[in-house]
């Protein structure tokens, strides 16, 4: 089976982030690859990696940086598999930078922008799958399935408090 | 042919904003929906919405709010259908509060969040066809088009400095 | 002796800061109830317990959440008991974003709103009790010598600086 | 029949925004007295009104300022009657710095903050009907007459995108 | 010799910061007294402390507060006896409410407002000490000594990069 | 009579601003000097001015600047002349960036800072009025008697909600 | 003579902006180069300028873009030459999105960025040439001229006032 | 060989974050000086720094600050030579002080903003040395090789994942 979600992420240190995503897609088998592609380091293979998604079958790109956060849009501009965008937390703005940098872009050019840090990669596995998911029962079902478990799990803890 | 994008706003003057994702649906001639449909005096509605979707064959949902943005977050906590959160500019904040209302989901429901207004409008039908483009070659490359003109425009753009 | 207070929270992990709510409720004597209502992961226990709410018995909610904190307005939106929210500080954005997206309700669905983290949750729990002791004289009395209490100790901690 | 609610604001000028809440209390018919009372301009008759607050039968007041908002949260201190919080948009800050000033009061003191501005002003008045409402079976179905029929106008509000 | 400046601070846990304040008075002999007085929590003692401060011979008062910091703006509503206020740093905010709360006063009455924390409580003393050096050769003379001193150590330092 | 307010301000367009500050000191009656002063175009010029403000008498210097706001903090770098700082309202971040840059002086310099635009430049005046009236029992009575009309204003001003 | 300062802009409608860098650049007579080059709808055209400005002898890029501005910090991943980085106001965020966009930039790849807007573009021309003047002493001398002539005007605008 | 670059900052503890700036420069063997030069407590000592710097022969000047940032501005305000300004995080406000305290600048004086904290002392560091390598062509050369090896070192990363 190809690869369907391709999970890039600017530099090394964003795979304590990134991982979040990377087990989503795990348990819900979906095929993935995982990557360091960095705009401003490797602009080149950035551009590459963005220009052969689509002919390589990659469904959903999930592209996660921090800071001035360039890899999730300049890979958008470069194709048109859909784009999720990770701002990763950074250091002094707490990843103010990383979200504004993602989502405000210009009118012509998406980004599926989530939540900053942890929650966000998380949701970025699970957008993938909902994509997938509109287009192949069996993915949907499979997200279906663990909301279910996770609703129960919330019901289950009110008994903790 | 269903019905293949709902649009969906929480308020009749969320319209202004909104009218720019369905252009780009009607330019790509992809078919979709548009009510008004509000988290906070329609709770009920926005339920029933959001269960029915994807049942009645809807790949993708955009929903479009301002202020404290529920609508997105809500709805896509009841449907498997990817959803794309709108945030329309609000008066005091300029749309802040709507943007971080949309997309700092919690781990578990994303909503696939675009820029603040018309741009990210107008991004949110593009993102809703790549989204169906990365599943039907055609409409992908009815966005590719698009693209290839915009590019053009920019570059004879120039000229008029 | 009905339930008068029914505090609710997004997830287990908001305890933390809610049991502030809890144990002002305790000190006023004022019967309440407490239970994790997920927003996103329970959507529809949370519609239920707002639609009870009333016939209940239950006075007041207070409702505490962070991050896209959709909680409080949705309670709000499906009850008109009055809604306490408290924004329960988030990791990346300090609670800015959990704030925002409880206080900006739309004209129509009101939710009072209370300080971020700790001090918001305390003072929800007054906040209950103020309001049932504008129809309880005996509650107001509590409060007031609540009130009393606090100013003798603040008076005296001048001694130790 | 004695006045319920008390409607002060800090300067005269607040009126534009604060009338909307009278509005609503007009529209639902709870007695109600207004002022322009100034924390830092009437210090004394600030205090003056706020400890005659609850001797005179007033079951909720109704405060709203704007930049250093120190109305609301010093009549709540004087008083133990509930005190909804209005945040006045300023002109710098667009009610950033008076919705911080009104919300974030230290544990011991709640003050029950709405959103900015005109919304937060309708809304102020329907949370001290739903105060009132808690507790006077009357009052609560004229609040919820009003829900039900701005439910319809939304959903007749479709039509017309 | 009479106190020349009241330090006041909102609670007692205030004093880590404003004791810098006093630092920089028993540095440059000026004599002040200290004292928590609470705007929420003892807002009779405050409106009595600054009503009493001028005919007490107090020059200079310093007030300071964190979160909704209403205690340097009341007291400056009560007393022409010019007030330094210190935003104390707060927990989830980092004192960024504290700040605005302080320094947004509408006009009319003043409040001279320093930097956040423990900067911002040092030159409290020093501004209080420059105010009244503006007026007292003397002090005036031991503030320029201590700008020489800290020139010295500053010229000395690089030395040690 | 030497003047003894010094009112500068970084740019002619700041006088918008400025005058208001100035309009207090006419009004009660306060000698001022009032000048264009650039920290970044005419730095010479304002080392000297700050220099030499002590020796000619000046008990206070009131300097407006927006944005990169340096005038304040360097003039208070070279006296120990109190230094109140206005906060001009910037175009694009609404005076946020005047404010901090003015505010947040480090620990050894102090700037008594005030309210951004209007608001701040008329408590400017003020300010310094008060800081003379801690000195002069003239002036302060006629701080005091300004007060007493702005109350009866404010008390009037009920009548015409 | 060949192009020294290569500016470049997102979009036609940052020209407003933008040509107050170019106004600059004309009036130091240093030769300069205008081209709308879009970082997301013309990403090969942008690489394709970066990669050969240093071939072309061009010794300053000054890039102009609003939002999530990605051009100035794509252009410096392409090139050695040094970019200057213009934030153009946005219309929701006032372009504080434009600025972290544009300055949060990781370790490694440098964007020399001015302020948001006009300011911001005048000041862009200024730095290239006093780069280029670091280098020439002509070019610096005719800076030199500039800074004197206004401050001349700075001067006399004191007598207006 | 005269020294090329001048590094300053305004305190000895900003030498954690700008020692990032001396190390590139080692790196790239550029001949620099390191000093602590505080915009408010060593005035003179600054104005004196930035008159000689061009004569000395100072090419670029990198300036560090925190909080209310001086030193990048008011360095700039007294010489042409290109200047470099690093915001240092600072404890309150995480850097937004400092970054807007520099990066504001009126129309007339540039300063080249970098990135808050770490990340930008390093760019400063490049940034001077690609300014100096715009017009030596060595230079610009160990900055290409360097950006060689860190993009070998990115794609290497991969592997680690």
């Amino acid at each position: 089976m190809p690869v369907q979600v391709g999970v890039i992420m600017g530099s090394q240190s964003d795979w304590d982030t990134m991982q979040h995503a990377c087990e989503i897609l795990d348990e819900l088998q979906i095929s993935y690859e995982k990557k360091v592609v960095s705009a401003h380091r490797t602009p080149d293979l950035m551009f590459e990696y963005a220009e052969q998604a689509a002919e390589r079958g990659i469904k959903v790109i999930i592209a996660g940086a921090g800071g001035a956060a360039h890899l999730p849009g300049m890979v958008a501009a470069k194709t048109t598999v859909p784009v999720i965008g990770v701002p990763v937390q950074s250091k002094a703005l707490n990843g103010l930078d990383s979200l504004l940098s993602i989502v405000q872009m210009p009118g012509g050019i998406p980004v599926a922008t989530v939540a900053i840090g942890k929650a966000g990669a998380t949701n970025a596995g699970l957008l993938a799958a909902q994509i997938i998911g509109s287009f192949d029962e069996e993915v949907r079902s499979r997200v279906q399935a663990r909301r279910d478990r996770i609703r129960s799990e919330v019901l289950e803890s009110s008994d903790s408090l």
